[in-house]
């Protein structure tokens, strides 16, 4: 008899939670029962898993009897206070913040580029920052078959990396400008919520995602760099494949673009190697045809699991050094599907 | 006696010929009679220069008898047809197409830059690509101290770079949106006018400005390069500085952004020194106080001349390397301030 599993989904209210309800629906997972999790604020909310109608309850530490899997993307400090229980409970937990990342017994793990990592667990997996995800889907493939020395990314990053209540203010704003009105009042949460000012990011760019630190960097830059690190070289100090980052709010809902320059090891490679080598990937679909203007779009992108990649070039004036466009959506294989994803394949690993 | 000059603008109704207009009349050059030029459909039209009423004429060749300076705009063709013509009757023009750019005797110039190319005109001067400008002037002041080996940019471009049209589709596909409409019917321009397909701006990214060649590159993305070059080394093809780009634009109406990262000679240089460089050179403002969250935003840059420069930051991993947010007017220091500017200088310069 197959196993099932008693699920439980920790901030299922929110823009990522929803849709982690609705990609489990959709996954190969045996599901026995889902409980649906959130503040107090959202208890008795009442959402959907297929065609039942469950009543979102209030988290506590007794909430997690019983349960096998935990699926958890309520902020940090929820995940830090409920995860650790839950875990003394006997469930296995993959958590979409960036609670448990930078912990050495805590794998980081995009399937299709680390999945061995999943068998190192103790109970907790965390699942990358959205940007550092769709990058390193298109990069793995690159740097399997030719090496990687150097990645130089400026992002591209849709609202909805701030929730939904960032595209809700960019909305808002976007209708105030276009009726002539001033914007600045709707400026509520970006560019990030727990920071002094806030701007305007409809019709604007705002070159800050989450705090700026004293290096300079802004802390989303930051996880950018060590995230990868430790997703392709198990060590977040690595430094053998160079990395900086330049992180940058556009006014796009759904799905964060990023323009990456890498240099290879082995500087035979053609841009037809790397096309290949892209297309051949699973979960990467090249979008790549200038001929005919294909290439990634964020509208193209949104409310699909795949990682697009187009617009590769060489730099004609350094050898093993290339040009390439990257878009998937930031909420999905960002967030919610690559949780999913994770948690099927500890079951097909038998490691649940 | 102070020498007066009868200029005549040639596409005086478009987006970056109605500012030339406003720059002309707040800037220092002595003007005495101007003659607003354009196609005949919009020949008739009455606009102000300071507060004297100008009727719109239709341009021929005799348009430019008794002319001494040309400010021009109005597309590639029409400048190829009209300039020479205007040289032939003794006129000076400062050109914002880029019909004359890669002319080998037409100086590329950005005043602040290389204005000393202006000596070697043939009496045409060729305004550089917008996204070119801003680039280059922040930039040329860490040339000048520390030395410049590479320069990698991305860019986030307005739809202005596309005109008043492109605006106004933007606007209202944004409209669209926001009613829950299909945004499709709307794409007539971007994401440029000369190529099949056309696809939404708003809320998207398109990562094709002007057309793609056969090398992989865009073709504003192949003058970023090669202007860049032109501009800083005087060699379109130099290979001192190695440059590559990607272009891609955002659904912001007016100021281009650009994430840059760049190598110095001078690997003793810090981020301070980098900073101070960039301060003090003229049409430049320093905005990067992270700890206030101070940085460029198009919204404040949009109606100002000056290139505004942040987020200036090592790459801890490669000495000598750093990254920085350039944000600028596209349409103004972009095109029609660096028009009036050059102008300027052929006053200032006895070039005239």
């Amino acid at each position: 008899m197959v196993r099932e599993y008693n699920v439980a989904i920790l901030g299922a209210t929110g823009a990522v939670g929803r849709r982690m309800i609705d990609q489990l629906a959709k996954s190969t997972i045996p599901v026995k029962s889902v409980k649906l999790l959130a503040s107090s604020r959202s208890a008795g909310m009442v959402l959907k898993f297929r065609d039942q109608d469950l009543v979102v309850e209030e988290t506590t530490p007794e909430s997690f009897d019983g349960v096998d899997l935990v699926l958890s993307s309520a902020g940090g400090a929820v995940s830090k206070k409920f995860l650790p229980e839950a875990v003394k409970r006997g469930a296995v937990c993959v958590d979409n913040t960036s609670a448990f990342r930078m912990e050495p017994d805590v794998p980081l793990v995009v399937p299709e580029v680390n999945s061995d990592a999943l068998k190192d667990h103790h109970g907790i997996i965390a699942n990358p920052n959205c940007s550092t995800i769709q990058m390193v889907m298109a990069l793995e493939p690159i740097r399997r078959k030719f090496g990687l020395k150097q990645i130089i990314v400026s992002t591209y990053q849709a609202a909805s990396g701030a929730g939904q209540v960032a595209i809700d203010e960019l909305k808002k704003e976007a209708q105030d400008y276009l009726d002539g009105k001033d914007m600045q009042a709707d400026a509520q949460i970006l560019p990030t919520k727990g920071d002094k000012k806030h701007y305007p990011l409809a019709f604007n760019l705002l070159p800050q995602i989450d705090v700026l630190e004293d290096s300079g960097y802004s802390h989303e830059e930051w996880k950018m760099i060590h995230e990868t690190k430790k997703i392709m070289l198990n060590d977040m100090n690595a430094k053998d494949i160079k990395v900086t980052a330049t992180c940058v709010r556009v006014p796009v809902p759904i799905a964060h673009g990023e323009s990456v320059y890498f240099t290879v090891e082995d500087e035979s490679a053609t841009t037809q190697d790397i096309m290949d080598a892209v297309a051949n990937f699973p979960g990467v679909v090249l979008e790549d045809d200038i001929k005919h203007q294909i290439y990634p779009q964020p509208i193209n992108a949104a409310g699909k699991r795949e990682t697009f990649v187009g617009r590769i070039r060489p730099d004609y004036e350094n050898p093993g050094a290339f040009n390439m466009w990257i878009v998937a959506d930031n909420l999905l294989k960002g967030a919610a599907w690559n949780t999913v994803e994770n948690a099927e394949y500890l079951v097909k690993m038998n490691l649940i």
